[in-house]
């Protein structure tokens, strides 16, 4: 017997017919002797229609109050979940943020979950009732109100949740069936990993992998929650997420991910001296535009700079302006905006221990023809921005030099 | 100043643009200066939604879980109203049942509100910030679950805020402009009424006036709540429901009603022997079919009776069939059911003190060739059953025998 918590997002609860496939993999679970309580998200396209209303609603939205109403969605997925259960002949009952309580804090509408009341539930999870819990919501308590977690915040409902009832598993229910080596729409040889670190897991999230949010794998590593990628649609294992110790024959790059969300700028002949750097990146900063890879060359010329770095495709233009606004300050002689760009990344904890990891990409790239732009490093990844036209061939590449493709 | 309670049905907030319209109305009492809290539907057709997504789900729904599913229309509408309030400058926060807390009873799907803790609610009031309520939904304190009132359960909501508010008045807005003294459509000189008593309203509800929920009529009647009922379409006095005491010159008859919803059954030859109405009715009661009119006749033949009564349309062919399922115990020599008639009533408080009532009612109907099938009479009240061609006949005649007819 086990304590398991499961998640279910969005397209796995679209409508009733759904709810009552959910209903029945979560009937098996009780069945196979384990507590259970799951996660659910609202109905596919539900919140979307409530943030609608709120924006027709009023220029500028009172957050509180936009939480209580996006927050509606899940407690009509977690109501009508329990109505299947019971139907089905399993205990069942559904926990809204403010009954359980899940304490959070007062930022509304990107609320962080502070502790989780589980005694309650826990009771209950030992009689053998199923705790079908509103994901995405909580609770402020000083002033009673109800809290939203973010997109994407069900699956951090999830792994909070599992944590706090030391829960043996966090399965999240989507509509991919595990984390891949690489994108198999693109790199037919991509694989299904049986497991990954949180590290790996938290690169990929922040790299473009759509499969779990980022603070949920972060709030997952931090309390060791085993998470559990897999499919709503077939009844096959998925990927876990798990803590580098528990793999035993860990690769040395684990994925090859890639993003084409990416424009680079070139700043050319700025001035190289002190003070200069926070020019370029404190206007882009208060205008709310986050900066990705940045290098700084030496130019050919004595005193002046090359600056190059990479927004965001839907912000270049609101970056540009702002260097534009700000050009007699920053004082450069050129700039250009390039949009058929894209980042490749390589990513695996092995990588620390093998040397030759970035040398390989570099290597595989310059075989194929294929030129380096912009190249950034940390423990786990090596990232390098690529012209776009290149993105296919430079995956296909990469999984095969580090040995990923399927035998 | 003063302070009132407003509420505004599913039509009047069925979009963000009308919830708009309904903003501008409550801003209107706040600048003139009092302290106000509304109480809102869902939008239109939002909670019918919930209520078929709950049927979808299971044969039989739990009503715990089915009450923390359809409350979540008044959710939406009360976070929206406050945001657009908020956007025109007018202080205002939403409060669902559980947030005031609305306290009731533990009959989910028809809860009873208990009390109401209104002491934070005085304290904003106070503060000039609007109070912006979520209908229909309570709070059962044992469990800590939601609760709901049942169908047209905002009204009661509102009453019984303004009756713990102490509000000056709880004005009713609805897509009718007031209480008439007969329908309009058929009625052409049918007048809106300025005042009309919490008993006569309470006949009007009951009788087939959709304009109140009875049970918030009850309420405002034991609170001495001022009602008025007026229109959300139109900035108009309604009508105003009070005490009798507060209307100076009482008519002796205040409406014409009637209910198209009747259907009229006879049993013919039953034994005239005690316990022969509780073999016929109790089988009814437990099939949960109402019976509204009862006649007993005494027969042509010896030691039998006739009996004829009245139950809704729509429960007439299940009534048949109990009748005819315990037929042999029962013992009748004939059923026949009837579903062409119509129940017509006289209404005014003023028939306590004013003798002649009923015989200008059936005075009326007869010099018009109208028969009368049922007589039942209360103390504020004359109804009789008639055959459904003659009902505009007998509505015209009826209003203008009273007097009632517009200058």
């Amino acid at each position: 017997m086990a304590r398991i918590v499961m998640k279910f997002g969005g397209t796995s609860v679209a409508d009733v017919e759904r709810i009552k496939r959910v209903a029945a993999r979560v009937a098996a679970e009780v069945a196979a002797g384990n507590e259970v309580a799951v996660v659910v998200s609202a109905m596919a396209g539900v919140t979307n229609q409530l943030i609608e209303y709120t924006r027709a609603a009023a220029r500028l939205c009172d957050l509180r109050e936009y939480d209580a109403v996006v927050s509606s969605g899940e407690n009509v997925t977690a109501g009508l979940l329990a109505v299947v259960l019971q139907d089905l002949g399993v205990a069942a009952r559904s926990w809204q943020g403010w009954q359980i309580p899940m304490i959070t804090d007062a930022a509304h509408g990107s609320a962080r979950i502070l502790r989780i009341d589980t005694a309650e539930l826990e009771r209950r999870l030992a009689t053998g009732e199923v705790a079908v819990v509103a994901g995405f919501q909580g609770l402020e308590p000083e002033r009673n109100r109800i809290t939203t977690l973010g997109r994407g915040g069900s699956d951090t409902s999830a792994v909070a949740l599992a944590a706090a009832l030391r829960a043996e598993r966090c399965d999240i229910y989507t509509d991919v069936d595990g984390v891949y080596t690489s994108d198999p729409r693109i790199v037919k040889g991509a694989r299904k990993l049986d497991k990954i670190t949180y590290e790996e897991m938290l690169e990929m999230a922040s790299l473009g992998a759509k499969v779990l949010q980022t603070r949920s794998v972060e709030m997952a590593m931090k309390h060791g929650v085993r998470v559990q990628v897999r499919s709503s649609f077939e009844d096959l294992p998925g990927t876990l997420v798990v803590d580098e110790e528990e793999i035993v024959e860990q690769a040395v790059v684990s994925g090859v991910t890639y993003s084409r969300d990416e424009a680079k700028i070139t700043l050319r002949s700025v001035p190289d001296q002190p003070g200069v750097a926070a020019s370029i990146f404190g206007p882009l900063a208060e205008a709310s535009i986050n900066v990705d890879m940045i290098v700084q060359n030496i130019s050919s010329e004595a005193k002046t700079t090359d600056l190059t770095f990479t927004v965001g495709r839907a912000e270049v233009e609101r970056a540009v302006a702002e260097l534009r606004r700000h050009a007699e300050r920053i004082g450069y002689a050129e700039l250009a905006a390039e949009q058929d760009v894209v980042k490749v990344s390589v990513i695996g904890v092995g990588m620390r221990s093998h040397a030759g990891v970035a040398q390989t990409m570099f290597g595989t790239l310059a075989e194929k023809g294929i030129n380096i732009q912009v190249i950034t490093t940390s423990e786990i990844k090596v990232s390098v921005l690529i012209a776009e036209e290149y993105l296919e061939l430079a995956l296909r590449s990469l999984h095969t030099a580090y040995g990923l493709d399927a035998a």
